[in-house]
């Protein structure tokens, strides 16, 4: 509350919903201000509570994506993915979901019930149920077909302490997998693209590779996924939030070459394109194979790469040695680049 | 899973948001069919879950409340109140909450500063703090200013286990004070209606009132807000989940005049009209007077008053001694009456 009050005389505009610094500032200057306490000032994919007798970690997200049914899952396992998932990047080990329905008047009841069959087998699947449910109606017009809020209620092992004041130059970063998969499965299927090969979505749950990741090397310092924004807006956070640098090597960061020219046809950086299925982890340097090791054991971490360390100076600023032997600036989207991704 | 398939040609309506018998039957035919398990089974406000060393509840709701600024409330503090009761309805402490925001573009910046700026009022006073968040923004025409979806944790204390199992023939019903306030609120503001006197929302926390309770009598059996659907929804659906009758006593039912009035003016019946600041209890009839004392010791259980009592026979049947002396069903509306109340 030592800043001056923020410029409310506008609107909210779809780069507030994008995952970059517009979005940032939005929650900053508006939902920070007026909710502020140690908990949610973690800022984390996840927040820790301290219950008594250990830590649970709680988290949330609204799901509006559009498409609701797309290559590679649907609205409904990607709810139950996505917050397993941030979950997952507090270490701890999923207990119970809850999940609310905001339904349009008029969705039809053959398609909620896919949408609900589907979270069912996500569920059961990782092994984690839904506690409780909520169910509300929109007049047609006033929503857009189902939006589902899910949280994640979480236990973390004793000593796992994940985030991102932990980070330290000198240590590793590595990543699970080929990034970009889940936008251009979304962007591709709203337009109507085709590309040879169909690109899918990697929605994921993680809990199980993190819960091997943390029992190998419970010192892990961060996870985190990069959904909306990208490698590149997590990574910004996360170097933003720790006052460090990051350098990384181009050559190193696994893209599909289907994603890739799907990239460059539609003039994105994959760096930029929402995932949600991956997640990059930051631990000490002699770590860093094991954990690769553990990685690459699971189907969600089999690309998994060592990709860049963390530096000392420039906070904030994350830079890449390119494919050619130059070094650039990996800044983060300012406004929204795909919206309704997730 | 042993009744046949329901049928899934229709849309959703309207009335499959209402809190009435269409919404019961959506849920079970679709959310409860394919995410059953022995937590979502519990069906209460809240659901408590064994965390290995106590008991924590866990509960959700979608705020879709239009207008979004009604006498005595906002969608904000409603939020925080309607996720705080229903975790003090399974007896629960209140520990954090969480708040997803949905934003349609072109929503004023000012708008959602208030709207956040009564949440985080609400959660000082509650003493109860937003732990963490997330914020998505929808195109123009896919959502209607804000949506905001809470879900709410808490620790149970020991000994407490509430739940309409607990429900035996002879047991007290107990109301906390006037019902309707907050449907009829809503519904004048909405469609501009005047009734001399300027009817507020009843929204309030309960939760540090159920803790008195709870303190002083452990064994309460049932507690439960009578929200969507209004005090008649509340009572059938808990006499159908545990078999037993109900015979209320129309006189002992607190309607303030000027409710009562715009009631009949609109046709309602304050029964079936929304609350978000009152509770039911059931309790043994010996512990009625004490309770009453603790509620009336408290703001929001000032009018406490016992209104009938549990019945053997007629599972499922909510009688009531009417004003002049006979009797009839007290029975739950099957569309909705009141769209869009919470
Ligand atoms: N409306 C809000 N109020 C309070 N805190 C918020 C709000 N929106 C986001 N936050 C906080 O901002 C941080 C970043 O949230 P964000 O939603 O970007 O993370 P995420 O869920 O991991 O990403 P994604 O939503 O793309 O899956 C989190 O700590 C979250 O709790
Ligand atoms: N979409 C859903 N999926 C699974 N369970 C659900 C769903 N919607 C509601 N339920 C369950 O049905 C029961 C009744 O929910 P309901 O929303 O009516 O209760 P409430 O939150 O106390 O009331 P209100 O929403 O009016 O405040 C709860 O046990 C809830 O967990
Ligand atoms: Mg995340
Ligand atoms: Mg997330
Ligand atoms: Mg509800
Ligand atoms: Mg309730
Ligand atoms: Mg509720
Ligand atoms: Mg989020």
């Amino acid at each position: 509350m030592t800043t001056p009050p923020p410029d409310l005389s506008g609107a909210v505009d779809m780069s507030h919903g994008g995952g970059g610094r517009a979005m940032a500032r939005l929650i900053r200057d508006i939902f920070l201000r007026h909710l502020a306490n140690p908990l949610l000032d973690q800022g984390h994919d996840a927040t820790r509570i301290d219950a008594g007798s250990g830590h649970i970690a709680v988290t949330t997200d609204a799901h509006v994506i559009s498409p609701l049914f797309f290559p590679g899952g649907d609205i409904g396992s990607l709810a139950v993915h996505g917050t397993l998932n941030d979950l997952a990047m507090a270490g701890a080990r999923p207990v119970a979901l809850t999940a609310a329905f905001i339904i349009e008047e008029g969705f039809p009841l053959a398609d909620l019930d896919r949408i609900a069959a589907s979270m069912g087998q996500a569920c059961r699947a990782a092994g984690v149920p839904v506690a409780t449910g909520d169910t509300k109606v929109v007049e047609r017009g006033k929503g857009d077909g189902v939006f589902i809020t899910t949280s994640g209620i979480g236990v973390v092992p004793a000593g796992v302490d994940i985030g991102p004041r932990r980070l330290r130059p000198g240590q590793a970063v590595l990543l699970s997998g080929p990034i970009g998969d889940h936008g251009i499965a979304i962007l591709s299927k709203r337009q109507g693209l085709e590309f040879g090969t169909e690109i899918r979505s990697d929605s994921a749950a993680l809990h199980r590779m993190v819960a091997d990741m943390v029992a190998v090397v419970p010192g892990i310092a961060v996870l985190r996924d990069p959904t909306r924004g990208g490698l590149s807006a997590t990574l910004n956070e996360l170097t933003n939030a720790a006052g460090v640098g990051m350098l990384l090597d181009e050559r190193a960061i696994p893209v599909r070459p289907e994603v890739a020219a799907a990239c460059e046809l539609l003039g994105l950086d994959p760096l930029n394109v929402a995932n949600e299925g991956k997640l990059v982890c930051v631990c000490e340097p002699e770590d860093a194979e094991t954990l690769l090791a553990v990685m690459r054991n699971h189907a969600e971490g089999r690309d998994a790469a060592l990709i860049g360390h963390v530096t000392v100076g420039q906070p904030g600023f994350v830079r890449m040695t390119t494919a050619i032997g130059g070094q650039r600036v990996v800044d983060w989207l300012s406004g929204e680049q795909l919206p309704r991704i997730c």
